[in-house]
């Protein structure tokens, strides 16, 4: 069966452009569902409009980065490299673009399915409009990878230009992430500011100039950022597997019992397997619509995953491949769940409810606590990669490393889809809000939303999850890429080098919070400008409105603006390194960014989920209520959270990502001069 | 002259027993001085029992842990690594007690002075009360180390016994400092969060019952808690150049042109030189007393520096030892300063004046601003380190690296003088302020208090760097007696160890934070209890006083119940990872602590001291003023900063210390078994 070995190849771009062809389809299903009154169509125009005007900016600046990068890979690699990045730079804005196309479209539909429906229609056409992001991901990752191993991967040595597209990939994802992400803040904490806080209008007032720009920020940030930052682990995982079994040594491929080619070709099929479960899972949700929401949207994830398994096993077993690699398949898949459980605990369990009661003794607790319980909760986490590390690596090598790294993702079709879908709902309800479309809406909007909190907080720590898993697959990589005899910490300059590597995600982190603070400082001057300068406005007089395109496109320029810096370090950082201290102090610096990356990114996201949800059981009043100093504490804690959780931790995972991408790539040309730095 | 080595040796016993002479002399001196009026005496009996009665305490649960460790070793390796274990243990609680004994003398004696002597001699009789802390420091460790190199130096093979001194230093300065930080911040925010925001009293009102405990805190914290912090240090950095000299590779000692018992010896004998310039420069007040208070501090520490440099270099010279050795020394010293004066900037500078500006938009943006700088002012230290890292590696290789930290902490018979000089101003202040002595008295000790501020954040700097260095002298140690050949990124057990490395700190950091919070609470439920049910107490009816020995003593009992944790993890997970995954994960798992260890650490302390300032920028008016809500915001920040800056950032320093320090004295063990884990 494994002679016929480009016949699988083959199924990758048939089954990518399969589920991409279901994504699109099921985006025009979305697309003709009826919006409601004008009022609404005229908010969802005004969102979606927004979110493409920032998108349309933010291509034109990556036009040139992109351009700039092809030129220097091609004159520094070659073609084939720079090839490859374009297809993985140009695939992942699809990517992006096409999941925010169906979010945009998908919020006033899911606002009116409420209405018309009730909350099976609602929590169905959200679901769908989530799967759009989930379906393109996965099929525009197997499309695009599959027509490159068509083309490249014949020859083993071939495969060093993939690593182009992965480096594609995550270059425009941490653009995205990065500039997606302090857009969303700044309109977010801004609007806020002078809204809630200083004119004491509620959230999603349509009286609130920063109101569309928040609500556009929802969707370039948590849709288009996190798809892109997904879009990376998966593209990221499956090259790093390949490039793992493109250069492992004779004995190490000999352990298991497989030919090279297919061990080449491995990932990529997996990631085929786990394309049809994900189709299944995600049309399940027919089958799962009379159980509860949170239930039925639990079993469509459930039931991609055991398919995916039992799959797997069957492939494994007909091929006479080495049930190690099942192993590693399993233990991905495993930690990866578990990883996400363990955010939800720290993100909606008890230590949320230890930082709430915090609130009693004032602002300064909640954040005390919120960080003691962001910095315990990075232990869990960490632990389950090493023993997903450790189980992989005994069963299947250091192949088994990347492989696990593909367990984890193979499903990304559906998870992703779950992921998609808490923003939609949330988006949903302030759409319900600004359109005054009564309680009992809302009521629903915001009982799917709380759900898409939890299916977020497990998102998240699955995206860290994958990210550190594809890291250290990644790295291993780029070990046999760069040639690597050793990094060993016995040599002082490695040592060095894992320092440095230390300050990158501090340095990144620390600019964007601050990026977040400048660029919500001038959404705050604009609301009250508008606040003063426009009559009538605060008063809610018929008829005068709110200049709502002038705070989208000043956080549109200030997002812009802010995400370079981040990106030119995390580019240029392992160049510099690699260059001065060579290779194996290079080597050391992925691996100390690597950690410190981890460990900052699970803190921020996890203290961030916590605060936010402190806020809410304060809000939901079994503790205490709206407007008790309780509560203002505890908004404080969810104010330095949102810079945490969707800003600088998610910005951090790409980073480390890219980091060792960046290096895995020019890796050919340190091992070809045996490079051992200036000193 | 090199012939006669053991006449150096000898000199460190007697240069050490000079030193702690001296400091005794200093504090019979002290003790002389008036102490003001019966009120000021009673206040200072009450402080300095408090904090002998909490020591005695500390003591107590310490020596079973002493006791227990002792048997252990003596059991498990040999009884005279257990003997070196119990005098570095005893010699670091003697360092504690000596320090704490002349600060709490010299705080009333301070105010006194400044009442009756104006500013020269209040900084005068605080400045030699903290020389008895920097004296004693440097004196106990010449003392028992050069005692323990005269029975165990004469051979190679008895060096490694002397480890034990560096461990009973390690494990008793975790315990003084979690204790310590824990008492002196569930004193001051317990105190503060029910006096001055609940009842509206100043700060340091003598009805608030918590406010001796407050003053005590200050004690046994940020003067015996930083005297162990930087005891550790020194006699760490001493032993681990010794320890490198005594197994390094026969090539690497012929490339230093030296004997290997004249490099095992000239750790030690550079302490005697620095020792030497510390006496001539805490001496030297006197002539720069004509200087301004901020001059004339920095002019003896800038003595001592510079005797230290032109005496080693006489040394060196004349001695014919390689000068790269000497190059290593300075690069320890110009760091150390360099990552003071970055400290400096960032909890002092530009960076604290923006956190001010952001309490314009409230808490939140004051806490984000603040976590920002601490963020980004790691990495300049952090670079200074790899710098000093590399210059002492390619002058005198792996021994330079050792020699380094030595260079940095030679003179600490200074920079700790100078160190503790802070709190005592600070404690003076407290004490003229609940015996009324009048806004003139005041003035002089907030004015010595704020330059005590400056050297604070220079000092902790310090700590820190000398805290990374030693660490990494102390890692290249265990490597040596490990016998490790290699600790490989390139193996995933290594890269496992790494991750679980970083667990620690972040573990140990959460811990502090929450002891802190919890010990606090205890202390906010009595001091509402006593101004509930005292009457006449909150009104200042004569005659009415709080009890504060019953805060005394619950913050005591808190304290020391909340140590034991964190103290058990750091002794226990090297232990638990080198039995289970062998010594070459040991290795990335110490490696992993010190990164994560070292960032946090930094991150925690610059924080913390950048919100403190931040908050007095507003209280002096520049900006903002007391009472106003930007004001209340920068309070919010510095309660943040307050476990950050005093508990959890520097217990990170000794944690990693003490987990390398364990790893260090089981070397032998695992290195004789060869032993590469379960797996």
């Amino acid at each position: 069966m494994l002679n016929t070995v480009f016949s699988y190849v083959f199924s990758a771009p048939v089954w990518g452009l399969l589920g991409l062809l279901t994504a699109i389809s099921i985006y025009f299903y979305i697309a003709r569902q009826p919006n409601g009154t004008p009022k609404m169509a005229a908010i969802e125009h005004q969102i979606h409009s927004g979110a493409m005007a920032f998108l349309k900016k933010e291509y034109k600046v990556l036009a040139f980065f992109i351009l700039g990068i092809f030129i220097l890979i091609g004159w520094g690699l070659n073609l084939q490299t720079a090839f490859a990045f374009i297809c993985g730079a140009i695939s992942s804005i699809f990517a992006g673009l096409f999941g925010m196309m169906a979010a945009t479209k998908g919020n006033s539909r899911t606002a009116q399915a409420a209405k018309a429906q009730g909350i099976r229609g609602a929590l169905k056409i959200s679901y769908f409009s989530g799967s759009v992001m989930g379906l393109s991901v996965a099929g525009l990752g197997l499309l695009g990878l599959g027509i490159l191993y068509l083309i490249y991967g014949k020859e083993v040595s071939g495969m060093q230009y993939i690593n182009g597209f992965a480096m594609g990939c995550s270059s425009i994802a941490l653009f995205a992430r990065v500039g997606g992400g302090i857009y969303t803040k700044a309109a977010d904490v801004g609007s806020d500011l002078v809204g809630k806080v200083e004119a004491g209008i509620p959230e999603d007032d349509p009286r609130n100039p920063g109101v569309i720009a928040d609500n556009v920020g929802d969707n370039v940030g948590d849709i288009a950022g996190m798809g892109a930052d997904i879009y990376e682990s998966y593209c990221g995982a499956i090259i790093a597997s390949s490039a793992i079994a493109a250069t492992m040594g004779q004995k190490a491929l000999s352990a298991l019992g497989a030919d090279r080619m297919v061990l080449l070709q491995l990932p990529l099929f997996l990631a085929v397997i786990g394309m049809i479960s994900s189709l299944i899972g995600v049309g399940s949700l027919h089958w799962f619509k009379k159980l509860k929401p949170s239930s039925a949207l639990r079993a469509t994830t459930m039931l991609a995953g055991v398919l995916f398994v039992v799959l797997s096993a069957l492939f494994v077993g007909l091929n006479g491949i080495s049930w190690g690699i099942f192993g590693a398949v399993i233990s991905g898949l495993v930690v990866g769940t578990l990883i996400g459980l363990f955010a939800e605990y720290y993100t909606s369990g008890r230590p949320v409810r230890k930082i709430a009661h915090q609130s009693r003794t004032g602002a300064a607790t909640v954040i005390i606590s919120g960080l003691a319980v962001g910095m315990a909760s990075t232990v869990l986490p960490v632990l389950c990669i090493c023993v997903a590390t450790f189980i992989a690596y005994m069963s299947a090598g250091i192949y088994g490393i990347g492989i696990s790294a593909v367990g984890m993702l193979a499903t990304v079709g559906v998870t992703m889809t779950v992921d998609a879908y808490g923003p939609i709902a949330d988006n949903a309800g302030g759409i319900a809000e600004m359109s005054h479309m009564g309680p009992e809406t809302r009521k629903i909007t915001d009982h799917l939303d709380s759900l898409g909190n939890t299916t977020a907080a497990i998102g998240k720590g699955f995206a860290i999850g994958s990210a550190a898993l594809t890291a250290l697959a990644l790295f291993v990589a780029f070990i046999q890429a760069a040639n690597l005899e050793r990094i060993d910490l016995i040599n002082p300059m490695v040592v060095i080098g894992t320092l440095i590597g230390g300050c990158i995600p501090m340095l990144a982190a620390a600019m964007t919070m601050q990026s977040v603070g400048r660029a919500a400082y001038s959404i705050v001057k604009e609301v009250r400008h508008q606040f003063r300068t426009i009559k009538g406005l605060l008063q809610g007089e018929e008829g005068v409105q709110p200049n709502t395109a002038r705070c989208v496109s000043i956080a549109t320029s200030a997002a812009l603006r802010e995400m370079i810096m981040p990106g030119v370090l995390a580019i240029s950082a392992p160049l510099i390194t690699g260059f001065l201290l060579g290779r194996e102090a290079l080597g050391g610096m992925l691996l100390g960014a690597t950690i410190v990356g981890v460990f900052l990114a699970l803190l921020m996201s996890n203290a961030g989920g916590a605060w936010d949800n402190a806020k809410k059981y304060v809000e939901c009043g079994r503790f205490s209520h709206k407007g008790t100093s309780q509560h203002k504490a505890t908004v404080v804690g969810d104010t330095v959270g949102d810079p945490f959780k969707d800003t600088s931790g998610p910005a951090l995972n790409i980073l480390i990502k890219l980091m060792i991408i960046v290096s895995l790539v020019v890796a050919p040309i340190l091992a070809s001069n045996n490079w051992n730095g200036l000193f």
